[in-house]
Formats: structure tokens, C-alpha cells, sequence
């Protein structure tokens, strides 16, 4: 699998992640390329955006006549692209602050996020991995569930909550994964079932009603996620569907780990009430593969994220160890 | 829209649950046919179950040259088609113990339950309604949360959990009903959609991911599920992506009643602990409208049913009133 997003020949290269499982590399030459791949979904998850944002203000710096305010309108429509991701607006800002010293020190301070987050995930895996074994001792391989994709192609490679998983399976500690599917768009399904059957780790896809029983019934050990924003006071912003799995877990006594860079925290945002949360186009919901399932006279809510209150958090793992609201 | 399920010339009529929002009836002959009607979901619902497993042992019954060996030993078979619905086995019972007095006693009988469903639906229906009035004193219109399809497609006619719906709305007494889509097979998106729509109550379609954070954002009044077995002690089994549902009420205070006939609650069995789960085919959850979408690598766990415990559950109506472990 190529790096979910690189800089090659003064481009943006990125997998689709819309097709997968099928691998697609796109070159995005303009802002506005990069602005509708991110809307449509071809590049996602919380670290990859931040790298999207970074190279994106990269992109727009290095364009022919660029000027301040052009660039200045350029960055704010990539960073409101996806409301609700901490790290889009975040890796916008760092670049940009570079943009003083020129359009080449906006670039390399774009590579220097993407470097940063492939040093940041493994980071984070090894953190993650050593707190799963000491909250959990004297398991040999541990059984756990994710939701959605918080993977290496969430990132620019290894991933936040599979980063943990894959530094656990590196030393044999992993006994399987329960993958909620992730409607409506099947991240978990699609994404990281590949990233998990390319890793060769057990893994079991699961309706996303089924995750808080299968947590009830004692068959997972943890639950891990990623995350889109996390409050100043620990309220974490995830995939929709993440709220239900922190309940369960709470109820059952079970981890519930939320794995993510120290830029997704977001010391401005006080609390999930003040998480805006993005809604989607209601087709997302109705039509499935293409055909509609629902009456004609139906519509749909479609909510991307929900928020899951830090009472319901074990711990956030960043790259620095354990975050504390 | 016909009846759900009926006896017409000497064969079983069935609407075809696996085509809707699409229109088609179906003749059973055969307890052969009726038995794989069931198993592939062309029959569903807890209460039409209970009359479609009267209605196949009168069917047997009235077959040329029956010998009750036979009758017995297809009565087990139909019982166990779908072995976590109590008024499946509960119907199959009733019909039974018409035998001694010939095959005309045992349809006579079969026909006695198709009526008392609809009654107990009207039933169920003005139960509910006068309860979550008396719960929610004051609100003209209430904003309601629902799972699967607990309607008239799953009953006769009129519903149960859509049936207080239904009763609430002919007093003006419905804002909004938020549906849950009920994957695998999309019975909420599908069928009380179309219900709903049908019935000119406005009406909301979500994720399963989403009823949750739904319900912990103030968004509905109440949350109002059907039940496919009530063990003695109160958990109820209901289509997997229930019990999230439950566990997000709770903690927002919403009430969460369950609505179904008293032949859905089985005595015999003490707790959920005791509820056997039906396990259901993987690639219910790996194909989407006939594409697979996951990696080939990858399988799936696929329960049709949670269980909800009682400690969770704000009152079970039934055609008696509220029911009480």
C-alpha cells in the first residue's frame, strides 16, 4: 500500500479512499481539487487531514502569482472544508504561519507535519500498547474493537488506533479485531478490514448495532478508537457511532481508549456542546451502492461524528503518553 | 397494503418483506415454503410470526393423507426456523393443541390467532399511547425514536410499537419519528419507512451508529421498540441495535418502553442470560446490494438480536397493559 498522502513532483498524492478495497492513487494538482477530494471523502481521517491541510496551503503558496489574500481565502475554505476535524484546521495553520518566510518554507514546513505524524503514530502505538498491557494483565493476546478507521491510511502511514493495534500484534498480543462496519460510508467495512487482513490480524466485521452487545457479552477486552477533536475538558468528537461503544463499555467495565495526535485537542473548543457537528447529505443514508432503499416520501439525519463524554474515556493516548483534560 | 399475513383458498398470503419499499404478495401451499419464507426474512415480525406459525400447522395439517408423526416433527422444524422468536414456537403450540379435534379445529385455531393479533395490536396501540401521555404530560407532540420495523408489516395490520405510534398520531399527538435503518437488512430504512410514510407521519431515517447520540442530544421524547422474546425476569431480545439504543436513554432520563403481545413473553425462559441468539449468515453484512465491499480476507459476526436488560427498560406494554417481570 502506497503513504495514504505524499508530496510527489509538486503534487498532492493521495489513495481514494473511496474505493477501497480497491488501491487508486490520485495526483491533486489545485487547491480546489484538494478542497472537493476532502468534502467527497478521498482523503480522511484526523491525521491525514492535518497533513492535507498543511500540503494543501503548500500547494496554494507554490501556485504561479500567488498573493496574501488569495491564499489567505484559499486556506479558510480547506480548513471549514470538514468542520468538525481539529486536524484540518490545525495543519491550515501551521503552514500558513510559515508563509512570511516564503512559498518554500511553507512547503517544508508541510513535510516536516507528515514527517512528524509518521514518527507521531508509532509513538502513539507504543504508548497504547503499553497501557493496554498494564490494564490488562496476564492476557496473553487481547480482543478488542475499533469503529471506523483510524488506521495507516487515516494517517500518512501506521495509524493511531491500529497503530496500536499493530504495535501489540508486533509482539503477538493481539488475539482479533471487531470492526464495526461504519455506515453510512463503511470505513470500518472497507478500510480497515484491508488494513487488517494486509497485516494478516484475526478480525470479524460487525454491524454497528452490534458492537455495545458484543462488548456486553464479554468478548472484547477494549475498545479503541481514533478521534476528530477532543475538548479542552476530554469530551472526544469520533466517527458516529463511537458514543454507543463508550457506553457499553462503561457499562460492562471495559476499556474504551481513544487514540489520537496531540493536535486533535483543541484548548479552544471547552467542551463537546461546543463541537460543531457536521451533517451530511442525506443520500449518504438512503442509497445504498447506488440504489435507493428507503420511500421517496422518507428522509434521513446524517450526522458524520458523535461526541462521547470524558466520563466515558479510560485515557487518550497521544504521542507525549496519556493526555489529561 | 394487504395484510401482512392471511389465509386465502387454502394457502398462505405474505406480503414479501425483502422487496418493500416494492409491493408483492406471495401464496404459500407448502410448510416447505413457509418454513423458507421464514429463514430468508420473506416473513418477519414477532407477532406475524406467532400467525405464521399457526397458519403453517394448519397448512400441514390440512395436507392430504397428514399422519401426526409428520405434522410433529414439521411443527418442530417451522418452530425452530427462527430459533430466538418466542411467537413463532408460541403460535406453532397454539395450533398444535387444535389437533385432537381434526385439521379444521387446528385452522379454526390458526385463524382465532390472525384476529387476536389485530385486536391486540388496537390494544397495544391505545396502551401505549395513554402511557407515554401520562409520562410525558404536556408535550402535545411527541418526538419519538424507533428500531427495526415493529409495525404492520410485522403484525397483521396496525403495529406495535408502530401501533402506539399510530394511536398517538390519530390524536394528533406525533412530531417526528426518528427510525433507526436497521442493518444488515435495513428493515427500519425499508419497511417502517414506508409505513410511516404511508401513514403521513413525519419521519427522520439514521444510521444505527447515530440513534444514541440522537437520543443524548435531546432530540426525541422517547424511544419505543418492539420485542422478539421477554425472558421472565424482563431483558428483552429485540433486533440487534437495540440495546444501544437502551443504554443512551437511560442516561439521557428518556423513557424506553418496549411494545409487544403477551405471547412474547416467555416464562420458561429465566433471563437473557437464557435467550438463545440466532446467528445469521456473514455476507448479510459483507454484500451490499449484491457488491461485496470488504476485503476478501475478511468475515463477519452476525447476530440478529440483543438483548436489552430489564434494569434498562421503562415499561413493557402488551395488550393487558403494561406488563410487569
Amino acid at each position: 500500500m502506497p503513504r495514504t498522502i505524499d508530496w510527489v513532483d509538486d503534487r498532492i498524492e493521495v489513495v481514494d479512499q473511496t474505493v477501497l478495497p480497491s488501491v487508486r492513487v490520485l495526483a491533486l494538482g489545485t487547491l480546489d481539487e484538494l478542497v472537493s477530494a476532502i468534502r467527497l471523502l478521498v482523503v480522511r481521517g484526523a491525521p491525514a487531514l492535518g497533513v492535507a491541510g498543511a500540503l494543501g496551503v503548500a500547494l496554494a503558496a507554490r501556485g504561479p502569482g500567488a498573493s496574501e489574500p488569495e491564499l489567505l481565502a484559499g486556506a479558510e475554505r480547506l480548513a471549514q472544508a470538514r468542520p468538525t476535524a481539529a486536524n484540518l484546521a490545525w495543519g491550515v495553520r501551521q503552514a500558513l504561519a510559515a508563509w512570511p518566510h516564503g512559498p518554500d518554507a511553507v512547503l517544508a514546513a508541510a513535510l516536516r507535519i507528515r514527517d512528524e505524524d509518521i514518527r507521531s503514530c508509532r509513538s502513539i502505538g507504543a504508548h497504547g500498547a503499553d497501557l493496554l498491557r498494564s490494564l490488562l494483565p496476564g492476557r496473553a493476546a487481547l480482543r478488542l474493537h475499533t469503529h471506523c478507521n483510524a488506521g495507516a491510511l487515516a494517517c500518512v502511514e501506521w495509524g493511531t488506533a491500529l497503530g496500536v493495534v499493530r504495535s501489540l500484534h508486533a509482539a503477538g498480543g493481539v488475539d482479533y479485531v471487531v470492526v464495526g462496519e461504519t455506515r453510512p460510508l463503511l470505513q470500518g467495512a472497507r478500510i480497515t478490514a484491508l488494513e487488517l487482513a494486509e497485516a494478516g490480524i484475526r478480525h470479524r466485521v460487525v454491524v454497528d448495532g452490534a458492537g455495545p452487545s458484543i462488548v456486553a457479552h464479554g468478548l472484547v477486552d477494549a475498545v479503541l478508537v481514533g478521534a476528530d477533536r477532543i475538548a479542552a475538558n476530554g469530551d472526544v468528537a469520533n466517527k458516529i457511532g463511537t458514543y454507543p461503544l463508550a457506553l457499553a463499555a462503561a457499562r460492562a467495565g471495559v476499556p474504551f481508549l481513544v487514540a489520537a495526535p496531540r493536535s486533535t485537542v483543541d484548548l479552544a473548543t471547552p467542551d463537546g456542546a461546543a463541537i460543531v457537528i457536521e451533517d451530511r447529505d442525506a443520500d449518504e443514508v438512503l442509497v445504498h451502492q447506488g440504489r435507493r432503499v428507503t420511500p421517496l416520501g422518507s428522509t434521513a439525519w446524517n450526522p458524520a461524528f458523535d461526541v462521547t463524554p470524558a466520563d466515558l474515556v479510560t485515557a487518550v493516548v497521544t504521542e507525549d503518553g496519556i493526555w489529561r483534560p
